[in-house]
């Protein structure tokens, strides 16, 4: 991951260049260092339907670019307020808040920029699915109802913390899976449910993190949720039972590659790390 | 334009509905009752260029959307701090600061999901110029430089304002006047010349509202620049001064359309609403 990880960066940093304000610098900087599983996603399920990495770096950037520009805004005083992201100061406390909005404000037109502006095959159902994803149905929908959930006095149920994760991790994880097969005009349900079970899997694994991880790993403030009193996967089911959930769909995950027969190793691979990963 | 305003909410809530949550009501609201100058810069451009007011409706939808979040981020108190807006409270005073965030955010992604999800001729052209123009090399370029200019000992110079505001409100306004040629593939100089001419003269007189203008019939607080020692058009220019440079690029903008005759009426008597409007 950490290959494409500096090729998306340097395709951005050729795109910001002789850009000349401080929100350009604040935008590489909110993508540096990342674990890059979403662009990794986009290359992998690329090469799955015949599409090198160079023609699906694009795609792989926008993703990336979008992600980024969530981390900034959720970690704004007014959302989550954190103040160390990746083993760094978050962007506001880098910089300031009004960059710190700005650079997300831009990240997220760099993201459509990127898929329109390079020869992306497919890239209007692309940017389709992407701008939905990231919206009011699904990320940006899943955040509101994850601050909602601060101020109500009833915690979530299991679904609603399903649901709630399902848009605000879960649409842009099952896009990057999905993106091989969109743009190949291929059929995308097989890597719509690899890359749902992927998201949740991901996301209990992270709720587990935050519980029983090591925050210097992490390079992010963590015991967070039980300390704000939210209903999380861990807290619902104990964390034995969060565990057994995330490795059973870590198992359903690599199941539903199965129509790809056994060219699917990363991927494979990749549901593993989703569990098993530090931070 | 209010007709296409009631036409772009009304498309707008139809893609909203069921949302079910409060962003999607502020995203409604923050869409509502402003003058729709660049949705309809959009349709009567491609009116000019035989395209329909139906084929071209998402994509004033589209404009409408990126300006209605640029204006809920700017009014956050990290940025401009503003508590009035089109006569009502702005976003994160009638909710609060993190909906408007997340509003804003998600109204960006609803214009490129409404540009890429309809038959939008030449979608893939015009989104790739909407982010560009949207992004830090565009308005948020602009809004940057505008912030970083209320910290500044020495006010910008006519020069920088220039270039500052062809960012922070030229790029969108260039962008909507252009609309109707690059969606019927045709040659877009003219109405870029047209647009970017229109949109100086459009802030040109803003800053002559703000300084002259009545506030109730503005709709938001004024003399704002004044109070901040900024440099404006005004203040560099004096009134009268700044008053003969806006006449000056109203009458550049109705001489960039004689390439199409005189079936340009509308774009025509546009130019010369926009230095004589109280709002």
């Amino acid at each position: 991951m950490a290959a494409t990880g500096a090729r998306i960066e340097a395709l951005v940093a050729r795109h910001l260049d002789g850009a000349g304000n401080p929100v350009a610098g604040a935008m590489r900087y909110a993508l540096a260092g990342g674990k890059c599983l979403r662009g990794f996603l986009v290359v992998e399920s690329a090469a799955l339907h015949g599409i090198g990495a160079d023609a699906a770096l694009p795609a792989a950037a926008a993703i990336e670019c979008i992600h980024a520009y969530s981390l900034v805004h959720d970690d704004l005083p007014a959302m989550d307020d954190d103040h160390l992201r990746r083993g760094r100061p978050t962007v506001h406390r880098a910089w300031d808040e009004a960059t710190a909005i700005l650079a997300g404000d831009a990240l997220q037109a760099l993201a459509f920029e990127l898929l329109a502006g390079a020869d992306t095959p497919n890239a209007l159902r692309l940017i389709a699915t992407l701008a939905r994803g990231a919206g009011v149905r699904g990320m940006v929908g899943g955040q509101a109802m994850d601050i909602a959930a601060e101020g109500a006095e009833v915690p979530l149920t299991l679904d609603e913390i399903t649901r709630l994760q399902a848009g605000k991790t879960g649409a842009l994880i099952t896009w990057a899976a999905a993106a091989g097969a969109r743009m190949a005009g291929a059929d995308d349900r097989a890597l719509v449910a690899y890359g749902d079970a992927l998201g949740l899997a991901f996301q209990i694994a992270d709720d587990l993190l935050d519980v029983e991880g090591d925050a210097a790993a992490a390079g992010k403030a963590l015991r967070k949720d039980a300390a704000a009193g939210k209903a999380t996967f861990v807290s619902l089911l104990g964390p034995a039972g969060a565990r057994a959930r995330a490795q059973a769909l870590a198992d359903a995950a690599r199941l539903a590659l199965l129509p790809y027969g056994n060219i699917t190793d990363k991927l494979s691979e990749l549901a593993r790390f989703a569990i098993t990963r530090k931070n």
